[in-house]
């Protein structure tokens, strides 16, 4: 069973938070620090037991610490690294839960001290609600955590951390940082941004139309509540996936639009039947 | 109250075996004869007491009643009316619960015989699931009910068409053919066959992604499962809506493909708060 001393959670919001819980749920690690921009929320975060003591300074955080947690949007990990890197003692071990990989992982490695280690995660997890409000102890539980190594990976950090994401109950899986994010700009970046371009075209028409929406409606567009700080961030780290990807949506969009114009209806059906088939799967 | 004597139900889906079953919940009417084009599908109504009788004809199932209701897809309902106007007696009320309107309702109020009185309705309900499986007498309970009148409409069967789906717990509102189509185009029909498009975009990536999604992935992506042939039903009889709203969401789409290649993020921002604003309101 990994054991850990003391956890520095860098980032104290809805996967952050809910780690911690799940660090504490499973008796990984019972003394957290964390540490964010915003003092108000961390203090919450102590009432609730989610964290011990906090700091706002991240390299404060992060003394003596034999695990550090980069939970904050993945667009400040590189900030984040500059500043903590001289204040992690050697043999810890540094994780990341983004969303995306490929960027900031290579910049990480280059910074990092050598006898730190460093292993890039991300649990498939979340809600449309976001901050500690929302965090539970069972949010990892069943979900999967991809663990993106590289060539530069140490080994036996790699192990610990795949033992720790399957003690708080995720499904492990590895793929390189290149793959992950052509796959999460596929079936989850650019659904995002779809979400919000399918609301945006209603406020485009006639914003009072959104009251005759249905149920349909609300489970297509409940991801475009998100924070746009948080999908900001994300657009920026895998901005190439998400534009020949935003293209191929655009594509078949036009495609419809071409089979009604020309009154292809049987072309329809089978697009409609095909992208019914793929998402069967899932259910 | 509103009581009918005999319901003849047109198609017997997840629409019209809830309507059915709504019927029976609230007295209004006690018996019911459905039709349709399986009689497997007609036997397991019958034997769920959705309905009473049945008939493989139309023109048969329509003798005698003083309520019909078009519960089939609405592409049918041309050629049903044309089935079925001559068994019509006279003083009774026919309806719909298509999710489109004006393409039909101006060929049924020509057909119709002049002492039968149409009322067209849509009571926005569903389900991404289908079928008399899924039927349930509360469907429509607390749900929307759009009532389209012309100035062909009768005013006292619109009362009582009002009158029968509040008291089957619809909240009951009016508006014209052509508004309603242009509200459920951007509201429903577009979302509908953009979540497909989605789902469509894996299939061109990589098919094997889809193991990947989340949660926000299956909400996004839930309704893509509905029947393909129900759906391109809707796209043909609101076609030019489609084409139009279907062309600003590609806009919107290329907006957010020319934001990251500029690397425009306070605009990305702004895109994702608009969008995130208006779907709150209906949260």
């Amino acid at each position: 069973m990994v054991k850990f001393k003391k956890t520095s959670l860098i980032g104290v919001g809805l996967i952050g938070a809910s780690f911690a819980l799940s660090l504490r749920e499973e008796k990984i690690c019972s003394t957290i620090t964390g540490s964010g921009r915003t003092e108000k929320n961390l203090i919450a975060a102590r009432e609730k037991g989610i964290i011990d003591t906090y700091s706002l300074n991240h390299a404060e955080a992060c003394k003596d610490a034999d695990l550090i947690v980069l939970a904050t949007p993945v667009g400040s990990f590189n900030d984040i690294i500059s500043e903590i890197r001289d204040s992690i003692r050697n043999g810890s071990i540094v994780i990341d839960v983004g969303s995306t990989k490929r960027d900031f992982i290579k910049n990480i490695e280059t910074q990092i001290p050598k006898d730190v280690f460093f292993v890039s995660t991300h649990p498939i997890a979340g809600s449309d609600r976001s901050g500690i409000a929302a965090a539970r102890p069972d949010l990892f539980k069943d979900a999967l955590c991809i663990i993106t190594p590289t060539d530069k990976t140490n080994e036996e950090a790699l192990t610990k951390v795949k033992e720790l994401w399957k003690q708080i109950g995720a499904r492990v899986m590895s793929m390189t940082p290149e793959e992950h994010d052509r796959v999460f700009s596929s079936v989850s970046h650019v659904p995002h941004i779809a979400a919000s371009a399918i609301v945006k075209t209603i406020a485009d028409i006639n914003k009072s139309y959104i009251d005759f929406a249905g149920s349909g409606f609300r489970d297509t567009t409940r991801i475009a509540m998100s924070s746009p700080e948080l999908w900001v961030d994300i657009c920026k780290s895998n901005k190439q996936n998400m534009i020949d990807h935003i293209g191929i949506l655009i594509n078949n969009l036009e495609s419809i639009k071409t089979m009604l114009k020309e009154n292809d209806y049987e072309a329809l059906r089978s697009f409609l039947n095909t992208a019914k088939e793929l998402r069967r799967i899932i259910e």
